[in-house]
């Protein structure tokens, strides 16, 4: 295993169909905001052709590869690095055939693919606008996390431009910038159908909201459940161990 | 007291300073989200105008009347007989100083108010869009119910109009309209800041929505605790109790 690894890096164990990931030790690891998007967009049909803006370490095609069936995807990934290590991991797990990987700027996907090229965009993005918060982190961190690369503007502008006329869009992000999100998904014609509210308990205001447009679809938004992250004893909820595959 | 009321028509008893509402046993009678928008906007700043765009029985401006200090308040309303019972409904509560109705549709505001001429909108408007739903119901409750007399669009176009810069709108609307509350309000320079859902109880989805913008603001949006209208066992919780000032 070792031979896939560079200086400060480590393989995780993924717990599904023992999958693997390289992860940075000093850079942005993955949470369960991706493990909770991949449950999401578990419904994702056979045979579509998904890209993923933004794929960091390559969590969600690594994982949604097992979730979904004869799926083939594309992983966006601006940082060099990660984008290498993001390769690694799916020559690990011996998914050459159905991922991927591309470093570039979203910025530049509407050169390289035709209008309507895909069925169905993931994404998980940064959360901050470029100015707020801290950034004393390492730059791949900020890259992460900040909208440093590209905004969320530009990645739901590039995803309609991706999508296919009734494609699905899927994303993770937070609940502060849902006007954002609303406002820009109906300008760019990916009408949001579905959201879920994502609470760490019954005690405490979502802090993460899961949502899923269709392009050019008829207005109509349905409320899933919320989720709750912890029970009030301190442990995951039923419905966190079943989407870890713990029960 | 009999005076004042007109055939089909009762004296409801508001629970609240000893205020009285007059409502047609045949017509829309208002409900728990008047009561819930009442409190969500006890906040108004002492010596405020307010308006009321499609105020019904007259219901927001006379409890917000008690809630809030040396408010004035203007109720319109479209429909003539309704218009005329919210006014008897004023004259019963000693209210003509504070609340003025006026008898019109909201599309002609535009034409008697200049730009900014309020500090507060407030408005309970029709929920569901005109060809939505089954309408086999008298024609004055369609009115309330449905898009019929302004859409949504037309509601909130208007209370741009009316807002001065930095003036607060509050709604209660339903949660399936989000998109289009969200994406309007932005459009028209209203930013939502404040939303709270109100779930019947913790296991149903939510079916209220209580918004709160800002004309001009910049955007960040906040969530207040979710309101539950029941406990398990079926009665009110102690937050709806404390809001019919019952505890």
């Amino acid at each position: 295993m070792e031979k896939f690894l560079k200086e400060n890096e480590r393989i995780d164990d993924l717990e599904l169909d023992n999958l693997k990931i390289i992860q940075n030790k000093n850079g942005f690891c993955f949470g369960i905001d991706s493990v909770l998007l991949t449950d999401f967009a578990k419904t994702i049909r056979a045979n579509s052709s998904v890209i993923d803006l933004g794929t960091g370490t390559g969590v969600l095609p690594i994982l949604l590869s097992s979730k979904t069936k004869n799926t083939t995807f594309v992983g966006i990934e601006v940082q060099n690095d990660v984008a290498e290590m993001a390769e690694r991991s799916i020559k690990l797990n011996k998914l050459e055939d159905r991922i991927t990987i591309l470093n570039t700027n979203i910025l530049d996907l509407k050169e390289r693919y035709k209008k309507g090229n895909f069925d169905v965009i993931i994404t998980n993005p940064p959360y901050k606008k470029l100015n707020s918060g801290l950034k004393n982190e390492q730059e791949s961190k900020i890259i992460s996390r900040h909208e440093t690369t590209a905004s969320l503007d530009d990645f739901i502008d590039v995803a309609s431009y991706l999508l296919k006329d009734l494609g699905e869009f899927y994303m993770v992000h937070r609940p502060d910038r849902l006007v954002d999100i609303f406002y820009l998904m109906r300008s760019k014609k990916i009408e949001p159908k579905k959201i879920r509210f994502v609470y760490p308990n019954k005690n405490k205001n979502a802090n993460l909201i899961l949502i899923k447009g269709i392009k050019n679809a008829k207005p109509f938004l349905q409320y899933e459940n919320n989720l709750y992250i912890y029970n009030e004893d301190g442990n995951y909820t039923e419905e966190i161990l079943k989407i870890y595959n713990k029960k």
